[in-house]
């Protein structure tokens, strides 16, 4: 890992850059993958299915048998958790809805806002090593609670042509009955185009490898809509002497196994914890599976300290962490000083963890800085915010005159008249 | 104009496919603008000012002496009228604040969400004939009532190195004091990268030309967020054979001075008034000062009718309308079948006109289909929403379990680790 005390200011931003993610060399291999699709329908979906996942497939829709297998399949303890989280998840993303705004701006001028969902959805989940049945809930979830008509799953299939079983468990528990063994950009394009199986949407969800992301980028470009931009995932923990190394370690470790690229970040008024944070670490890394992965990410991790504790959080909202832990004294108090972040961990015993899987909020976070401006997945990433205006005759008699005077000014006399018709009428 | 009699519902697509925007062919000459100021700064926006603007500027940014000079330039009647639309934005816009959420999903588990400022926002306001004043406070208002720390305003100057003074009146009503004179790509490429003079800001809002529009979808790939993606401005109009033909012809025609490209639709369930309706266009178009560029937009407009009024509204929801006026009988009622609409105006006497600058409601809506998606600028384009879980000693006790046979179940034993070590200290 990389120390740093006290960092310089104008350093700053070279210390919280993060790797370039480099997709433009996989631009034309992609853009050829989405045309095939677009042309050829779930003709190149099957020919993909043999080339990347190595299996033929007959038909590209989960049947509900196999459903019915997956959820008898899965073990009642991981049912049971799994049912722990969707309740947590749905109690936090209900209260997200808003109801109709309406306001009447002056008398006669009613002004209203009103959610209605986006009808129709997409989500991917990757396949791979870790089956991510978590992110089924996470989009799963609000696009119900949403209303979303049409919502539409694809994951890529297993060498035999079956689906991860707690995938379609967790689907099944959501409500999610469209699911299609299509993976990787060839999903992305059938989701954005259609096919003879699968529905076109209007927003397509989830995460993924490159060919993924630049997929999404390029639907991005066409105007359909993504949840956010995509790069690797990453922690920033701040903790002062008070903090249990122990405890910093393990959650610098949960995020360091994702991948290679993981972002690992240390924040702290205390440089005394950070060689007890590196033992502590050495230690645990021995037990976990993904220890190579982990040590990978390990290497570009950053340790950095600040004598005054508000320097230390102008450096975190600089960082723009999609994670941040607060393992400090009155952490709660800290909260008010973030700024940029995606999702804030408080207390000892708030991991990082429970909030990827079940404590309610959602773990679908902007990365890579972009918790400057983007927020994470939530209700209303499902919805959309239509305005409605209604203007009483009364009311256009008394905001007409200045909509004509500033129509005038902006030279649209077409959108003066538009008022000027109207008074007219009722000076009759 | 277009007219269809109950069209094919397999034909539907296509009449309501836009012109396409084709920008590919800028992707270059973008670029090197781009890179030219990211490379040279202030010297750049320079140089580009005596190219595209023909104008050699000192300094960049507008000084408080040009601003009270505007804002003494700006006739009293505008003033006021401008006045009345600030105090609606700003009603409606405030009503949109929602205060902290605060969720128990289960006992000992606290999960919240906060809307927080984006620190830096850019805006952009087009130059030309048209001096886009109210854009100003669409975009202001909703700014500074989210609380953005930095908001900066770029805006083209005028050969003789000025701005319209009625921008800079805007401007300075709503409070925004950093204002440069700077157009096009350059304007977007400097509130992306930031110059000696412009810094650079997190997110980038506001209409414009090609270029402009290009610029904001580069930046959008490299993670600088933008308000929307842009399209022509459209209106559709539905009417029954109760909606006054003047009132129709005038609100079509409204529109289709904005622009040779842009959209215009009637739909209705009685034809009886196409040709009340034709006529009226023709009548006042004799009074149009953008005569010229509103006939040629009509040439490409549609009037469709429909015997039944749910398969219109089915229709309307295909198109996606930017604007939707619903000029008939119960007008209310008939906003429960709308579902994809950036903004929908009510009534014979609520015309867009109201709405593009004083209603209250935000003009800058999603074109192009895009209300499919997206949603038009409220105060939440300027906020970000952190989430935040606070899990007691004895919340994590009960939630942890959970989380650990999900994490053993995604092979992420790191995830799992955090929870376990926790557990332990408890256990002692």
């Amino acid at each position: 890992m990389r120390t740093f005390k006290e960092p310089a200011r104008e350093t700053w931003n070279a210390l919280c850059q993060r790797p370039e993610l480099e997709l433009d060399y996989l631009d034309s291999s992609v853009k050829n993958i989405m045309t095939r699709v677009r042309k050829s329908g779930d003709y190149a979906l099957k020919e993909f299915a043999w080339q990347f996942d190595k299996v033929r497939l007959n038909a590209l829709e989960v049947t509900s048998t196999e459903i019915e297998v997956a959820v008898k399949a899965t073990p009642a303890n991981l049912a049971q958790a799994i049912q722990t989280a969707h309740t947590n998840i749905l109690k936090f993303h209900r209260a997200q809805e808003v109801p109709l705004l309406s306001i009447e701006t002056m008398p006669g001028v009613i002004c209203q806002r009103k959610s209605v969902p986006i009808e129709k959805i997409g989500i991917y989940i990757p396949g791979g090593s870790a089956p991510l049945f978590s992110t089924v809930l996470m989009l799963g979830v609000p696009a119900k609670l949403a209303g979303c008509q049409e919502i539409i799953l694809c994951t890529p299939p297993t060498e035999n042509g079956t689906i991860n079983p707690v995938i379609l468990f967790a689907a099944n528990l959501v409500g999610i009955t469209k699911i299609y063994k299509v993976g990787g950009a060839q999903a992305i394009a059938a989701m954005a185009y259609g096919t003879e199986s699968i529905a076109s949407v209007y927003k397509v969800f989830g995460p993924g490898n490159q060919y993924v992301t630049k997929a999404k980028q390029l639907i991005a470009m066409e105007g359909i809509a993504i949840d956010m931009p995509a790069g690797p995932s990453e922690v920033l923990v701040f903790a002062d002497e008070t903090a249990n190394p122990d405890f910093i370690a393990a959650d610098l470790l949960s995020q360091a196994e994702h991948g290679a690229d993981s972002q690992v970040v240390l924040v702290s008024t205390s440089e005394a914890i950070f060689p007890k944070v590196a033992m502590e670490i050495d230690r645990q890394l021995d037990f976990l599976p993904r220890k190579d992965i982990a040590q990978e990410s390990l290497k570009n991790s950053l340790f950095t300290s600040f004598e005054d504790i508000d320097t230390a959080f102008e450096f975190i909202n600089t960082y723009a962490p999609e994670h941040l832990i607060i393992n400090a004294k009155k952490a709660h108090s800290l909260t008010d000083k973030v700024r940029n972040a995606g999702s804030v961990f408080v207390g000892a015993f708030t991991p990082e963890a429970a909030g990827d899987y079940a404590s309610g909020t959602n773990h679908t976070l902007p990365t890579n800085g972009f918790a400057k401006a983007y927020s994470g997945v939530s209700l209303s990433s499902f919805q959309k915010h239509i305005t409605i205006q209604e203007i009483s005759n009364e009311g256009l008699q008394r905001l007409g005159p200045a909509v004509e005077i500033m129509a005038e000014a902006e030279n649209l006399l077409g959108h003066k008249n538009a008022i000027t018709v109207r008074l007219q009428t009722l000076k009759k």
